[in-house]
């Protein structure tokens, strides 16, 4: 049993954290490998022990998903998620809900209760209010924090030149106040893969933009003749690279082992192309991998009897 | 110069057709791949010439992309498209939009002029408007046939068992009126691919459903390195199975070629899955693949001083 976790990559270095804030992060990403793997340990799923692990995060205002999203160009809070199977390859995913406590759990419903693989807005809020998910007011996901970030961008954003028909590179607009993505890969008692993946998006995000965390194949893919993978980073880069599923290809096709895989996309492909962030990544023998090309990325694992791991910067 | 289209594929059987229906259905896709291999002859792009010949189905009835797209459950319109570049890779998409004239030129100008892949809804209407795109009242998209289609089925479902947590099969829930697409593949004479697809999504659709046509990798991918696809079928197969994508990956890292690659993905994996449904692809050298794994596929091509070729059966 194997339980990989992250709460987002950026420019996350040592001279802007303060110890507490620091403390913060290690505790809460404990927390939630401690509750996912305790899933694990008592013959849950994979897919469960994702879910439980996503939803502590979620629940937390340190990341941006869930209670900590950040916030629309327009000052709200619009989340995405989805889910994988690798035993089944089923898959579920909400798009642009604003109303779910847990994203993660609508993803899991929209899997398990539904014909469909994708939902979005107000449709994918009525289905999660069926199949009795918790409704919150979106006040909920209001963080001063957050809102606080939103008005420095959008000031900054004013003083600088148009960027449109830029979708953004790794050297000048990743910054981990504006991106960030929580995600979990697990390995279960069953030998089944499953990867989940949950977000608040880009903040300052125009347009009802969609990015890679509830795309199939982008920001999530499992399978369990490959590999599951959770990504985090600049979604547009990850769309257009087919990031999660180029890593499960790459063992399929090309015999890569996973960590020759993820570093092949992560820090060869995707630097190539500009695009800032990371992902997580296990597979059958319960191998794991955990690279990003950003200053730092939130992370962690916890395997059988071990000890859960907990890292913030590059060089831990 | 290549230029490759299809208008969906399903049960499309000799036996329902009238032959003024397939008169008419041939016509229109030659008409496409005249407009759109003009503008390759011009001297155009393979992105323009996909974006004129899209448009073409997009405005016909005959289609279910634009005019012609089917009803969701509550009795609307909401459209998907998305277009990607195989020279820089660079995408967009738009997902459920209800007063795009032409969704494919949005998912073009979100490309373009945008710094994000994917947008939707309001969202995206709002930047449609803004660049510039014609703006339709949604009742454009009504037709009459369409509008009787989702009250048959809605007719048949309500006297089916409920199929909740089933995300479909090739046999027992494929028929070409509840899916459809169009899309269009091209070369270019400076060596240049491009893909685009556009459609109404699955008819009585619920839930702000959203399919595989404006997923990037799933119904939509292209890559100099590789191939141009574009998706026709059962969306959340074609998702769960990252298909287009995957015709590219098995090229890159298996070195096998354009039809072997399509063929392996349409006609073994997803048959496997019970995903029906296929594609068109064309590769740099200007070979052209369009396997299909239903009765019937609307398809056509048209090469380099050569007559445009339209099919629409399996034996063609």
């Amino acid at each position: 049993m194997t339980l990989v976790i992250h709460g987002g990559a950026g420019t996350i270095v040592k001279e802007n954290m303060t110890p507490e804030k620091e403390a913060a992060y290690r505790q809460k990403l404990e927390e939630a490998l401690a509750k996912g793997y305790s899933v694990l340990e008592k013959g849950g799923t994979s897919l469960e022990a994702i879910v439980a692990a996503i939803s502590i995060m979620e629940d937390s205002p340190l990341f941006n998903a869930g209670k900590g999203s950040v916030f629309t160009n327009e000052g709200k809070n619009e989340m995405d998620a989805s889910i994988m199977d690798g035993k089944t390859t089923m898959a579920g995913a909400v798009a642009g809900v604003t109303n779910i406590k847990n994203p993660i759990t609508a993803a899991m419903a929209v899997m398990n209760q539904s014909k469909h693989v994708m939902m979005a807005g107000a449709g994918a809020e009525k289905f999660a209010k069926q199949v009795g998910l918790e409704i919150v007011d979106p006040a909920y996901f209001h963080t001063d924090s957050r809102y606080h970030q939103l008005q420095k961008i959008i000031k900054k954003e004013e003083m600088q030149l148009d960027h449109d028909g830029d979708q953004g590179s790794l050297k000048n607009n990743y910054n981990d106040y504006k991106y960030g993505t929580v995600g979990a890969v697990a390995l279960d008692q069953y030998g089944n893969l499953a990867a989940g993946t949950s977000t608040g998006g880009m903040s300052n995000k125009r347009y009802g933009r969609i990015g890679d965390a509830p795309i199939i194949g982008a920001g999530t893919y499992a399978s369990n003749k490959a590999c599951a993978v959770s990504a985090t980073g600049h979604g547009e880069y990850f769309i257009r690279s087919v990031v999660a599923y180029d890593i499960a290809a790459l063992m399929k096709y090309k015999n890569l082992s996973l960590s020759q895989a993820a570093d092949e996309v992560v820090m060869k492909k995707l630097v190539a192309t500009g695009g800032g962030g990371g992902v997580i990544a296990v597979d059958k023998k319960g191998n794991i991998a955990m690279p990003f090309n950003t200053a730092g990325m939130y992370r962690g694992y916890i395997k059988a009897k071990g000890k859960a791991k907990v890292f913030i910067y590059k060089e831990e």
